[in-house]
């Protein structure tokens, strides 16, 4: 499926940091030899996070049972029960509420800009003077994207991209550092804002799905940290299971907000992010996109009273085709398979040159923040020539006054633009170049306007967004793919039409719907969400079937070749995402197995002593610890590694080996303590005298951690770790027998990844067959 | 929630079958009293199919990692890999034209028989020859609800009701017998058409539902095995795992064919009925959805030309709105809320009401056939009444000439019927009652036509439909609950729209279309579903955050009082329906303390005496047996009493306790058998000398059961239950010393269940609270 040198480079830097990173840690390895750390079975977690290595780490979806858990809710009251409930839904609700007020903001701002920039080029050009015109049109673009790249390569790389294969990992279980804060937030907004408003070939509606997921977050950590903006009482929502709700809210409100399209929103969550899925997500899903639409219609109405500069003269819905009867019969099938197939095709390629791109991209950009700056500027600058300067290529058509379209138009929105052309006479590549690229793709789809575009206009349209899709997409500004896709699908559909215009009565402008959604399917691979959008986009429910046709039709034939694109992204970002299907040869290997393989499992007792947690959190990178104890030694449970830190924290030590009451425990600690994460043992100050105290873990041992039996296959194991949302899975032994040690390994995320697996048993891979597609 | 004594008689039901089964098995018992049955943890698996009471089975989607499945698929080909794909692609596409195609032949029937039996009545009515006409049109009613209610009654009762609830059983893990045979699909098919002719308050929107997923189970087994009709090659669906995706392609495709609304289909199944779910199975469905709109689309288009009588006349969208500008404002919200309340308390006092029916109707049912017969024939009766006679109540209101419908309509279609009127008067009551029951929707929910209902009709006509909607869905006939709460609920929408007149501008029909939703999401609780029907079916984006305002109060309202009327039947039958979430006090109680209260787990070697194994199926009822092998005792893995059955069966004898080749097996078994259910115990006669000889069980194990420690939560042990889809789940113990069994008990569906849980564990209820809607 994918080729195997694609990710080699990935490796390559992942292993220079870690190169470096033993460098540090020779020191401290060799004094601590009994923490034998074996690396043949991969559990580094590093990952590319905004084109930077970054340690990543896993989320724990489990309930945590321990004593203090335990005696929490026990003391919870009906009427606390309710609150949490009742803020839940608050939350669901201000997510709806602020993603769709800042969507709106950020559409007026663009609308605004780049209507104004618009004007201010027509003018030039309408006095004939180019040259100022370019230069105009250039340097707002040129400070555009260097206001948008500035803030995203100098505060917060994470916002570079489209950040749905982050959120997609997040909702998988990993947590990518910054992905999710204020700054993100922030820079995401303004960058989107800047980097669509300079005319570059992106779009903001991945952005907005990220945004919807910055606010969810920082809504339900209840504020900013690094800005000290929080309120405590909504700390009780700072829980990974909890977030993990809050994050599918949010990425639904961001695609509703980006189409309009409330029951896409929900799909989308569905069929593209959410690995864990409930009915009363869905409810509280629909809840939130319901409240964007709403918020939306409010500040449309608004804006057409009051005044909001250009926002709201375009609209939202870009193929307004709910009054036309389409026409369509049996033998459309053929135009309609035949758009399919291509779509599959040109979708892979895309995948797979964007691919390529991407990697060459990396490198420029490990050089500096410099180097991204002048990458994305660059890009800018040829955006600018090209748009600006391909239309003279194009020949001045004579105006149809049959149509009623006011022709040549005027201003910066419309069809049939003059630009360079005597009056009477219309450029038809200007009036798709030179527009917003919203009003771009209202005219490609704009209805009864069979004969306006000339085909060498539509190829020189379709090649350069084409280009401009490869290069824009990996530059450092918040971008998102799916304006690129629609711009090129829709090019490619209406030359398609033109070429069977003999052998069909389907509309030029159905075809470059179709198109459109061909393309989708075949680069991103979503068909449910896609068909729902272009549904909710064009009002129209005749439409339906053939939609759906090209969808299935691109998306089996781009399968064939690679992976989607969200997925290629993720492969190249290092993220550990835990498929929904084992591997067929995950049959052929138990748990124990792989436990055989990994570094012998780190175990504490009950009742330890500080010195050797202190070693333990020192020597060892594992986030959760088996607690054995007893005089036949037993499992215990697990004990996670940010609790042992909050203890070394709170200093809360015994001076001899005892058991501490419950009292003792709820005096310290509170059940949002425990949900928190508790920093890095470098930053914590233990005194000599300390270390030879005691610490009863008990209180903090989750008695019920997931265990398997050593001879289970790592296929099911896998489907368990991935369906119960597991972070920690101990292996028990299958022998019943004295001296056995109850505990054989614990599993994480990275042991189940069929990668890390094959790289300590190659001989598995070739046993490998393609039975995934079960 | 829920009232306990509701159950209570479904429990006594249930014992009493019991007790039955007690006396049969009483000498058994006492023969063989190592078996020991501890009734405390109820395991026995009965409930009410079809108003008698059956045992079901659990379903096993567990993958049964045998020596025979693993050799099985190292075996298979690439080539074979890509048939089995291609093959569920085209099950998936058959379902899909099966479903389009036998809801368009319902459709054709039943629009075609109502329509000639309401002409027919209607030339009476015009001769003023009323009596005639009544008695025509209640014979006419009274037949086909005999032949609907005696088919049913005589050849397969589990046709009755919607089906909805025994396939989302299903889904979730449990197995109702013949739920989805040949017999069951034909007698819905002809039943439907049947019931829904004879104008009975019912619709055949859930039969549909049930039918699609008929096919797809005949489908996935390669044909009806009782009616020897089947193709062997197709066997290989045949299996626990392919046959739930089938099930769901099938019920998603019957709700679209019921409401031509494919993604509200998709959305169905993922709301509604599927308790596991993936992406790639919603691609599936969704292409199953696709292809029963394209098939409708061929129907009807070929139906314009040719002719099929009266089908299509009337066609499927009900309220098309489509081309009208839906109006409403800021202060619209109160009204809208006023509806969601009211549909939230209507719809749960709906659900109260009909569960009482529903008991008391169990009751007559339990009678025998006959009753069952003249109950269906009672209601039939009096719904011909209160059609035929209460429209003489209306007073006759004067044609509006501005109007541009024609008044006083002619025929058995349309609005402003004559019925008892002179000419230029229309009764309005007549327009509503004495019309198929898609057209009186349609005639509620008409455009303009504020001023058509008297109030005193529309009263009339809510409160028939409420008594209708009550007594009607019990009786032994296909039926379904969408088009009874559509009636009531536009009803009293347009009841409360003049109430409200003064206050708002929203038109009468909109409130209709409202009533309709928020009955619906206050009776079924569904919302995205609904929503999206709705969407689909008014064909207006606009009415979407109206829609949703409703939906979400009405069920958030309704969800106080009682839960929705699928799972209070769900209950009423005595199905174990494993909940989503864990009760809170399951966090109380570990997995082996509910393993004490259980009878001692009956484990085999590895390789038996077949003596042992037939004893142990004959006197006990467990499904699937731990293998404890080994000096030092060690789980060996599980097997399946269907695999002991096929054993027996074949006689695959040792003489000596020996270990069988990996030949030996193959020449014997096929992965395919090893997938189908081998009869009882009691069927297999095995001789004196037989008995003395060995199986060698080891091909046949399940090396790798899933299994928990004994000290692990219920609670958690549920939800991996439920998320990996296990039928049996093995406890082991959490000490390791010499002599300790390897196996403290297994768990299986039952055990899991609150209430049984609570039966045996009283005291964990008053520690009970509501943390279940998290």
């Amino acid at each position: 499926m994918e080729e195997p040198n694609g990710f080699a480079e990935v490796a390559t830097i992942i292993d220079m940091e870690l190169e470096g990173q033993h460098n540090n840690e020779e020191e401290r390895e060799s004094t601590e030899s009994n923490y034998l750390r074996n690396r043949t079975l991969s559990s580094t977690s590093v990952a590319i996070v905004g084109a930077k290595v970054s340690h990543i780490e896993s989320l724990d979806y489990e309930i945590n049972e321990n004593d203090l858990f335990k005696h929490d809710w026990r003391k919870r009251s009906r009427l606390q029960t309710l609150q949490y409930v009742f803020i839940k839904w608050t939350l669901a609700f201000l997510v709806g509420l602020f993603t769709g007020g800042v969507a709106t903001l950020i559409s007026l701002s663009i609308e605004n800009i780049s209507g104004y920039k618009l004007r201010a080029t027509v003018n030039y050009i309408d006095d004939k003077r180019y040259f100022m015109g370019f230069a105009f049109f250039a340097g707002a673009n040129f400070l555009l994207t260097l206001v948008a790249a500035f803030i995203t390569v100098y505060f917060a790389p994470t916002a570079a991209g489209p950040g749905v294969p982050e959120i997609k990992a997040y909702l998988n279980g990993v947590d990518t550092p910054n992905m999710f804060g204020a700054t993100t937030l922030f820079v995401k907004i303004i960058g989107s804002i800047g980097a669509v408003s300079a005319g570059l070939d992106l779009g903001k509606e991945e952005p907005l799905i990220h945004i919807g997921s910055c606010i969810a977050s920082l809504l339900g950590q209840g504020g900013s940290d690094s800005y000290k903006l929080s309120w405590h009482w909504l700390r009780y929502f700072n829980n990974d299971r909890d977030k993990r709700d809050l994050i599918t809210y949010g990425s639904s409100s961001g695609v509703c907000a980006a189409f309009r399209a409330p029951v896409a929103g929900v799909l989308f969550a569905l069929e593209e992010v959410a690995t864990w899925w409930r009915s009363a997500l869905i409810w509280r899903t629909f809840f939130s996109t319901a409240v964007v639409v709403v918020v939306l219609r409010i500040f449309m109405d608004y804006c057409r009273s009051a005044s909001c500069g250009l926002f709201g003269r375009g609209g939202i819905i870009m193929f307004d085709v709910s009054d036309v009867i389409v026409r369509y019969h049996f033998v459309d099938i053929i135009p309609v398979v035949i758009i399919g197939v291509i779509g599959g095709l040109l979708g892979s390629l895309y995948n797979h040159v964007l691919h390529k791109v991407l990697r060459l991209y990396n490198l420029v950009n490990e050089k500096g923040k410099l180097h991204k700056l002048l990458l994305a500027l660059s890009v800018s600058l040829f955006t600018s020539i090209c748009i600006y300067g391909l239309p003279f290529l194009a020949k001045c058509k004579p105006c149809d006054s049959s149509l009623s379209d006011s022709c040549p138009g005027t201003g910066e929105t419309g069809n049939f633009k003059q630009f360079n052309c005597p009056n009477g006479y219309y450029n038809d590549l200007a009036t798709l170049l030179l527009a917003t690229k919203e009003d771009a793709i209202r005219n490609i789809f704009s209805l009864n306007t069979g004969t306006e575009f000339q085909v060498i206009s539509l190829l020189i349209f379709f090649l350069l967004y084409c280009i401009l899709g490869v290069i824009t997409f990996g530059i450092s500004v918040p971008s998102g793919l799916y304006i690129p896709i629609i711009l090129m699908g829709s090019g490619y559909g209406r030359l398609l039409g033109i070429a069977m215009r003999p052998y069909t009565k389907i509309d030029q402008e159905l075809f470059a719907v179709l198109g459109a959604a061909s393309l989708m399917a075949g680069s991103m691979r979503m068909t449910v969400t896609v068909c729902v959008i272009f549904l909710e986009l064009t009002n129209n429910l005749l439409l339906l079937p053939i939609t759906m046709l090209v969808l299935l039709i691109a998306k089996s034939v781009a399968d064939c070749f690679n992976p989607s694109i969200y997925e290629i992204i993720l492969e190249l970002k290092g993220l550990p995402f835990l498929e929904a299907h084992p591997e067929a040869w995950m049959r052929n290997i138990t748990v124990g197995e792989l436990a055989d393989v990994k570094p012998p499992v780190v175990t504490l007792e009950g009742i330890e002593k500080v010195r050797r947690i202190v070693e333990v959190l020192k020597y060892t990178t594992h986030n959760g610890f088996p607690v054995v104890d007893g005089v036949i030694p037993e499992l215990h449970g697990l004990v996670l590694r940010t609790h042992l830190l909050l203890v070394l924290k709170k200093k809360w030590f015994l001076n001899e080996r005892r058991r501490t009451e419950d009292w003792e425990v709820e005096e310290k600690f509170t059940w949002i303590d425990l949900a928190e994460r508790w920093g890095k043992i470098e930053d914590i100050a233990v005194t000599k005298d300390e270390m030879e105290m005691y610490v009863d873990l008990h209180p903090l041992i989750n008695t019920t951690p997931h265990t398997v039996v050593e001879s289970l296959s790592v296929a099911k194991a896998m489907v368990a770790f991935r369906q119960v949302g597991l972070r920690h899975m101990i292996i028990v032994p299958k022998y019943q027998a004295a001296g056995v040690f109850p505990v054989v390994g614990i599993l994480t995320r990275q042991d189940l990844r069929a990668c890390n697996i094959l790289n300590v048993f190659p001989h598995l891979a070739k046993s490998k067959s393609i039975k995934k597609g079960n």
